[in-house]
């Protein structure tokens, strides 16, 4: 292979008001610097594409430092190794953060060699990755759920709710519900990813959908979109319940909501409100990786992808997992 | 002493639409049953009077059954057993949760026989009671306060607050932060109640006064308030801050709130919000009991009482404790 002297990146060319718009990126050649010692360089083949992403996008304080104007965006990717100057031999297959480009020079420390005959390389960034990390540490470190509990599920068609159901129903849940847009997505979760019900929150009255999936109530809550869905757990949810709060997509443009959570009810009830970035449970991996694989492989697990084609396409796909256009993971493939 | 016949007792005449008034309530006689047997016949000298009880006056589920039109409210009282048909001697002091009358027949089993030797009466409606341990299991339990946090405390002049910021020094909070309502509440706060800092919430500009008291971020949150406190310590809260929600009195009366508290920064921050009932932690007693005694008689634990004389001023107090009249324990006195 040769190695390439120059790569594609998308930067940040303006910072979005409220809904990104395709005029807040660019696509922009770049050439690739020479490796320092301790480097590699990976061609990458795949990118995930995370809605939390576009919280990086506003120049605001949060847990993770924004993208800068005029440079590349990054976010998870996987690829091989094709130049190495560090003790990643050529050849490896490498996860790492540094994508939103079509090369990456990086740290060999920055990068995770993985064992590609686990999984195809994409699950690495699903469900072999922080994505069902994220259900996984939710489920049984933050809202505990236990065998027996009714577990309500937002986003339920999305990279972590579809693996995050059905993680639920292996470690015992009772029932398991899950939220989705249109009538695609909630087939969908009823009958690839096994819910025992599915409400579509676009056909409206959230609260009566959920009263009838659960009509003695919820255990847990995971909370991946915020507003409306918050609220109506809050009210749905059992005493003693809880809520793993892992995102708020609802909100990540800036819309503002109406729907005001009642925590005069969370203190009655003794719920259990708890928030999660998935880079606190990184240790969990070695637990979860071997689990997930095989649920994997024997068909436990079912996961879908919705891939975009192509770097050019990776900011169109950004705005549609913002929007709910996929199912499932949603990818970049790069070629 | 001569048994009475009858006594007097305040009944709910009619469900409040908002703040209560007089005319909500009314004074009646009414004649005393017979003592059946297993039961006990209570003069009741101090009533609790607390936010809570303005729920039950509205007919709406809740974890606690509604007032009904036309009967007593209750509540928890302490008083003197005159007459017994049952294991408790006559002259036994002993609390319960059938006040708001100046006697009440109970059964037996629904009396705690207190030792009067170890405080005076009406702690045990207060740093002794529920109320101490609702502070207790609140920084113990439910917010786990540690050694070396910065902790925030709403109402920190009432009767939960003032013994919770004291508590939290005794548990080695490095500081502790009070708010409450006007000068003459907040200089009691630090000298009466030795917090560390004072905060004014009726001055405004809540997150300033906030973010100068604890320029490093708050660890904990003890919340009675809802509403604006809550948003605002949600917004100070460092990484992994707690909050207990032990209830939301700026809400009790129905009035709307536009504070909505960010729950996508509960998340980004990996708060825990986690609401209490303190009836969830009663057999705390036994060690809370003989630590607050103790605390009470060595000084470490300063309390204050705001004091309404006779069964006629109860509505007035509780009234009084819904607009922060009170300093320390809301108490009524029956002569």
């Amino acid at each position: 292979m040769t190695i390439p002297t120059h790569t594609r990146e998308i930067h940040l060319a303006a910072r979005p008001n409220g809904a990104p718009v395709a005029t807040d990126f660019a696509l922009v050649e770049r050439e690739l610097p020479e490796l320092a010692d301790g480097q590699i360089l990976v061609r990458n083949t795949w990118m995930s594409v995370d809605p939390y992403m576009r919280g990086r996008m506003d120049d605001k304080p949060s847990y993770i430092a924004p993208f800068e104007i005029g440079a590349a965006l990054e976010g998870s990717a996987i690829g091989e190794v094709i130049a190495s100057k560090a003790d990643i031999a050529v050849g490896t297959t490498v996860t790492h953060f540094a994508g939103w480009r079509e090369h990456s020079v990086i740290d060999a420390a920055s990068a995770t060699p993985v064992d590609p005959e686990l999984a195809a390389p994409q699950h690495f960034l699903g469900a072999l990755g922080t994505t069902g990390l994220t259900a996984y540490a939710a489920l049984t470190e933050v809202a505990k759920v236990e065998p027996g509990d009714t577990v309500f599920i937002s986003a339920a068609a999305g990279a972590v709710g579809s693996v995050a159901g059905q993680i639920a129903k292996a470690l015992g849940a009772k029932r398991v519900i899950g939220s989705a847009g249109g009538p695609v997505k909630t087939r969908k979760v009823l009958e690839e990813f096994g819910f025992d019900a599915a409400i579509d929150y676009r056909a409206g009255d959230l609260a009566g959908q959920l009263a009838e999936a659960a009509p003695d109530g919820i255990d847990v809550y995971l909370d991946s979109v915020g507003g409306e869905h918050l609220k109506v757990a809050i009210e749905a949810l059992n005493q003693h319940g809880r809520i793993a709060l892992v995102g708020a997509i609802s909100g990540y443009n800036g819309a503002t909501t109406h729907s005001t959570p009642d925590l005069y009810l969370a203190a009655t009830k003794e719920l259990t409100l708890r928030g999660m970035l998935v880079t606190s449970y990184l240790p969990l991996f070695a637990d979860y990786i071997p689990k997930a694989a095989t649920w994997l492989a024997d068909g436990t697990l079912h996961t879908a992808e919705t891939t975009y084609e192509g770097l050019d396409q990776a900011p169109a796909a950004l705005l549609g997992v913002l929007t709910g256009a996929n199912t499932g993971k949603m990818l970049v493939r790069l070629t």
